[in-house]
């Protein structure tokens, strides 16, 4: 395809393993029918929420003639979450270092565009988010993959450590992770502190952190949530509402920077968000979406939903030999194969119509993530698939 | 700033004249004050329409489980289109042929995406609209411009033609085109497409044009339209429903590709729309904005008001000898100053609470660009103003 850019075919090709998935797979034949157990990828199954319904529709009231002007990050969301998102991360945000994005897809794309030249390098732990490269090798930039420690998903702080390079502008931590759902927490993130400002002085450049934080008040048994701009000034947090009401189809996230960066620094960043917002393709938050996160901000899936189909499929997993690791946040759960032929398995699965999304697409083949945002319908069926699977293929 | 990359810094250093007049101007200081007569941007000077408000709340309704879920380009809003907009250009488009963007700052950028690597070049016309450049420069690619003829601000294809380079991979065509009014006709897009066969076997490479058309439904006096998609088969059409709503802040328009376009070089380019808008930010039209395309199809600004409003303003700036050129289509009038010292001229009319766009922005610092959406009261309050500032500073 000569007509394409190198930059998107390189995107593209990264991105195959997912679209292969969505597209060319016995999910792809079946994720419309009816009656399937989909644990795929983290969309409703249920009817969205009702206040949210509430909220867009308050929001789509016009008061003045302005309300569908053009909007970029405009003040009173901005105020708001300062104070919001300042209180829930003990932060002493001001409003400027809020820029609203339409969803955290154009929050990390902002950040790349921000902190990013062609030819610089972000580093990426496995397993991971599968848009990150693709997003980076779009933007003429490239990924340096380390994997998370083994069984616990911990961060490798030596790994990182030996990634960076002088090209090292971005290193992208995720917590609560996608898909294991681990959250990290100060002791690591210090010394992970530690290992940047070193690092920075090491090859005469500020290495900044990305903090993609799209699951942040999704938490499992009380556990608190530490995040990495409390700890390393130079961080950049990405958000999305999109998980916490599950509806990704609206676009509403953004882009903070840490109040603890110097203002020397961070006011430059922050300066530079409205030209390259524009230039992304003008991705500030619409119109309505600003308008409703007062509203919209104390909503949420019925987390103990989440934390009754997580309890009843650790049960079932770990007597059918997949070994899944309790998750701390988010509303994925990560197990593994109990033998080495992933196709196996997950033709059993299919065979029972259960659909869960395979390892490799997340740089972890031997694994596989369950979302748990499927219905109870769906967990109940597919239980008993999971043990009789086991039983067929054979655990450990 | 050191900490902002280099093609941010780029993109931003174009916008600046931009930035500075909203900003930092003697409009920046008055832009929110009651009563001024504010000509500058496109922005709405009145309520939003009844229907578009009816169509947003209709969409937010949900209807199913997937109301608010992701959304690519969705497959109703993409045959809707094939028919409709197929219908008014005159061309077979497939669904396929739509991307759905969240306005068309996002299917301009994914255009240049598509198209475009670092290093390569698009050819901008002059006066032009002021986002392409930078966001031709964020994206690590650059501008060449030439100017359109004086007076009638027709395309100088011999300019265009000598601007060629072997790194030619877009020339954009805006029409109707802003700030001018104008709108190309057949003949003259004949030529230009002729133009670009010549040019493209010249280097070996083929050259893409991007008709930039958010204001095709927006015309004066019964005139007609033929998009350039309909002339030259390498056409990629950005379009914005922003305009013809007066409703920018939410965010709907797309990239459509010629159905004239051979489907061996046109399918890998749809194809490379997912990834490229993946990677992008997401920047696919939020569910809402999908669902209400239908019911916003036929809706339009009051153009009656636009056309009263264009003539009163010919008559009384013909008058003063501000020479301007009657529109044929878009929302803007664009004129002249009478004498060589535009500072002057636009501080006298800051001393009536005047403001017009200053030319220089867009590339032709000896003109000045009126928004007709302004109120009819502030169309009032300036006609005089015009006539006491060319009275008092001398036409020609």
């Amino acid at each position: 395809m000569p007509e394409v850019s190198m930059r998107v075919r390189k995107a593209d090709a990264a991105f195959a393993p997912v679209a292969d998935f969505y597209f060319r797979s016995r999910y792809a034949d079946r994720r419309f029918a009816p009656g399937i157990a989909d644990f795929t990828f983290g969309n409703p199954h249920e009817m969205p929420l009702p206040g949210l319904v509430g909220a867009l529709h308050a929001a789509g009231v016009p008061q003045d003639k302005n309300w569908f002007a053009y909007k970029t990050s405009e003040d009173e969301p901005r105020a708001f979450l300062a104070e919001h998102v300042g209180r829930e991360l003990g932060l002493a945000f001001d409003p400027e270092d809020f820029a609203l994005t339409a969803g955290a897809f154009a929050a990390i794309a902002l950040a790349f565009e921000l902190l990013l030249d062609a030819g610089d390098e972000a580093i990426i732990s496995d397993p991971a988010w599968f848009c990150y490269e693709p997003m980076l090798l779009a933007s003429n930039c490239s990924a340096r993959h380390v994997s998370l420690t083994r069984p616990r998903f911990d961060l490798d702080l030596d790994a990182i450590d030996a990634a960076i390079t002088p090209r090292t502008r971005v290193v992208i931590v995720n917590t609560p992770h996608n898909p294991t759902g681990r959250i990290y927490d100060r002791t690591t993130l210090e010394a992970l502190a530690a290992l940047l400002d070193r690092a920075s002085a090491r090859i005469g450049r500020r290495i900044f952190l990305l903090s993609d934080e799209p699951y942040r008040r999704l938490r499992f048994d009380g556990r608190g949530f530490v995040s990495p701009a409390a700890v390393y000034p130079w961080t950049l947090i990405s958000y999305s509402y999109g998980k916490i009401l599950l509806a990704p189809g609206q676009r509403l996230g953004y882009l903070a920077f840490s109040p603890l960066m110097p203002i020397a620094e961070r006011k430059p960043l922050r300066d530079a968000t409205f030209p390259a917002q524009m230039a992304l393709g003008w991705t500030f938050a619409s119109a309505i979406m600003q308008r409703a996160i007062p509203d919209v901000e104390t909503l949420s899936i019925d987390q103990d939903a989440l934390r009754r189909r997580r309890d009843r499929l650790m049960t079932v997993l770990s007597e059918g030999g997949y070994d899944p690791l309790l998750p701390e946040g988010t509303f994925y759960l990560f197990a593994r194969w109990p033998s080495d032929d992933p196709a196996a398995w997950l033709n059993r699965l299919a065979d029972h119509d259960v659909f869960v999304m395979p390892g490799a697409i997340l740089g972890s083949p031997g694994h596989f993530r369950i979302s748990l945002t499927a219905s109870d319908a769906m967990v109940e069926k597919a239980l008993p698939a999971f043990s009789a699977v086991s039983a067929a293929l054979g655990a450990r």
